[in-house]
């Protein structure tokens, strides 16, 4: 058996050396290469190449792993469900371990932000808004992963039942009060922004209280995010 | 007859065995392949491989279903249309039936989500705000499609006429109001965010009644999401 | 001249038969390859290949439309211009007609879809909202398009000028109240959702008119969505 | 010199003639192929093929151009700046003006459009819209590419500084209602919609003034859509 | 040692010059291809090509930074850690610098643009509005990437903490008032609109204070657009 093997893999060639094969003794690669009793049942295509009955074009994945023994798939990668399948057929555990592990860790779903905000007015009026005002940035979603992507900035102190990390709540907020650090925390976990809406309040026949500034409170909204996680 | 055949399909060389060709029998590639009369008709190119006058890149997925009997296209799969048209020619019934049936299992269409919402202040005023408070989430779309969706956290109660299941309805909603657990319903059977919108309500020359929050009164709005299954 | 030509476009290798290559007498295919003459300016590769000095990878749709006798492009296929070219090249007219009248049975543009909406409340006041209540659903667009979405479902009574298609109106409206529907079709047409914007109404200093339901006038929206067919 | 030219550019291999390498005289693949002292500098591989030591994959596009001498790139193009490399190495300057061109007649930008809207109202109250009724479409963004998408139809009287085309404007206004033909245009010039967002209006303590609609007046919203081509 | 060396990456193969292999010296490929010592540790294919038992798509840009010494990805590029990886393997430490580099200059992360507009009406009224109106455009997000984007463009006078770069800030607005240019900036160093709100303001039950215009002050509204850089 030589030490480079080329293969022929439904119609793709690729070449590997036999000690990338047999990396893993528990695959089907394993035991098809490992000795002669495997490699007689593998059959030959006409240039002498070993032949494997599989889809050509993902094989580069189950190669990529038995070289560097971890999964990296390309950002947006979009046969997962096929690689899955090849990973079943090769015994790949390793890799199947990998790619449901990958999905556990990061499963999808949806996490929503909200805030209430408003401006904060200069003496001068209108013109002389200082900043931008948010009371509070609510956080709706599943428990688990709201933790995932917030950790310790977030504030769990309204939500009454520490239940169940698979229950959904929309009583979390963060202990701070910039969204875009939220939405960086949702990106760096792998969200994408799928839909923002905002409304404005409705005037009121009463006056306002004392003490509440009319202006401000004529520009509150509410601006609400939703994130994604395929 | 070899048991390894290699294909020249429109170009591209694909390698697989007798056994995978013939693995159904109403099939033209069993016609071609089963006897010698089949073989007879079939041409040769220039390094003796079998030829078949067809799409060469589309012909991985009519292969990986001889293979493993299932259809299993990447996400995304953009060349559906034309993976029919190959599956016609190649009299493969039972591919066609899982692209039609996976048509039919899932067909596209919109499912709208809508919430009136609020939020629930405490008695501190604005400043302390302690949730999000939704009244009800309305669900808009075909009954069929809303059914597969939601299943058991639809409630149909409102909707009169419980007819056909291809009518669109505006009168369902759920039984829970956690808009991201319909958000994860709808993500999980293929449905992407297409589009949102909020907006507020207006205030009103009345004085509320008695019992009304004023400031909860105020932060009405409603929000609504259109999903698309393509 | 042997039934199976293996040709080198451009360095892409393709084989199809003699009859493919002849199947449209019009073409610049038929010139080189129907007799000696053509296929004596035709030269060959080292293997011996017909050379042809276009773009390799497009001639994969040319192939395919000489098969089949029609044009079955990839959904969101983006090399439609350079395919073009392509068959002016080879003097594909039935082609060209397909690649062109696709483009005009299915021109580029935009559709809005705008509907003003509240809710009907129960007599339990705001916890007890029956369902969404559309009045009505805006149109608008270019007349053509609009008609060949909407069909029999689109109501131009209020459009005065029942004038040349090409003009655009904002006067037509649906005779259903069921947006999703309208989306459906949309999609159907392959249209897709590029934005949503939604906004509330404002108060009135005045009383609201008698048999007014004060709640619902609070809630009036007006939702718009703008579809793109590229 | 053979009239067909076997080419290895970087591993990938393309095959032309020997006609289409010369078509332009000021670049380097001229040097190379028009005489024996240029062929005599390249080396070739182990089949015989001239070798180019350079990206194989961009190369399609380098022998496109020479055969059409003209720039058709894929829509949606994400190896521009690639293949401008490539280009500047063959000195291929036809070619790079042309991609340059393309960056300067299409430069990058975005683009606002933004109308202020109401219903028209029927006799019969807020059941019997009329239609949509907007005053006025405002355009902003950089004063060339404004004109550029919108020409005659843009009303340019209100901007008071008809200075620099490079400068950014506010101030300009369509001629004509129809906010699609206005998304027409834009996509039409490889703009796409990458945003949109709406608000209504505040209600007013005073009386509305006499002769103005008080249902048409609450209605009144403001749109706006953001558009930016790559 | 040939000049033109044949290359075989996992299954892929690939044309260069020994010169390009050994343009690095700190390099594995240096190590393999400089001496006899390396070479004679290299397996060959049967066709005589030395073999490198990586992964064969990605060295195409390995092979593009040796020839170019510059990094230069596709525009979207999905597989840049998969490609650190390759660059790992081969000590390809100059590359290295340029993946690492193009993060750390271009680091991902989120930025929102916010303004408080109207319309500034002439003297017949609404159907008068002479142009749009900003108070002032708000920029929020981490410092150091709100400095990069809009450089002296960026009002800082308001943020009392001119601390580290890595805080986030919501208290930077923009010197001029075109959101155009905004997001012209945002656009230019690689960020994309992920979404947009808007919303108005609520009517107050006081009358506006002298010298306020009525029609503008209804008109208020604030929209807020999130920028994402991958």
């Amino acid at each position: 058996m030589p030490e480079i093997v080329e293969l022929n893999v439904g119609g793709v060639h690729y070449t590997t050396t036999l000690n990338t094969l047999l990396q893993d003794k528990s695959t089907l690669l394993h035991e098809l290469f490992a000795g002669p009793e495997g490699r007689d049942t593998l059959a030959k295509d006409s240039k002498g190449r070993y032949f494997l009955d599989r889809d050509g074009v993902l094989f580069r994945y189950i190669l990529d792993f038995l070289r560097d023994k971890a999964l990296q798939l390309p950002e947006g990668f979009r046969e997962r469900q096929r690689l899955q399948r090849e990973a079943e057929h090769f015994k790949l555990t390793a890799m199947l371990d990998c790619i449901r592990g990958d999905r556990d860790a990061r499963p999808p779903g949806c996490i929503t932000i909200g805030y209430r905000g408003s401006f904060q007015f200069g003496k001068d009026g209108l013109a002389d808004v200082k900043f931008r005002k948010l009371s509070r940035i609510l956080v709706c979603g599943r428990v688990a992963q709201c933790r995932e992507v917030f950790g310790d900035t977030l504030n769990e102190s309204r939500d009454p039942d520490h239940g169940g990390p698979d229950r959904y709540t929309s009583r979390f907020f963060l202990k701070h009060c910039f969204i875009e650090q939220a939405f960086d925390n949702l990106h760096d976990h792998g969200y994408r922004m799928a839909g923002s809406c905002g409304s404005g309040t409705a005037g009121s026949a009463a006056e306002p209280k004392p003490g509440v500034d009319t202006e401000e409170n004529r520009w509150n909204h509410y601006n609400e995010f939703v994130f994604i996680r395929d």
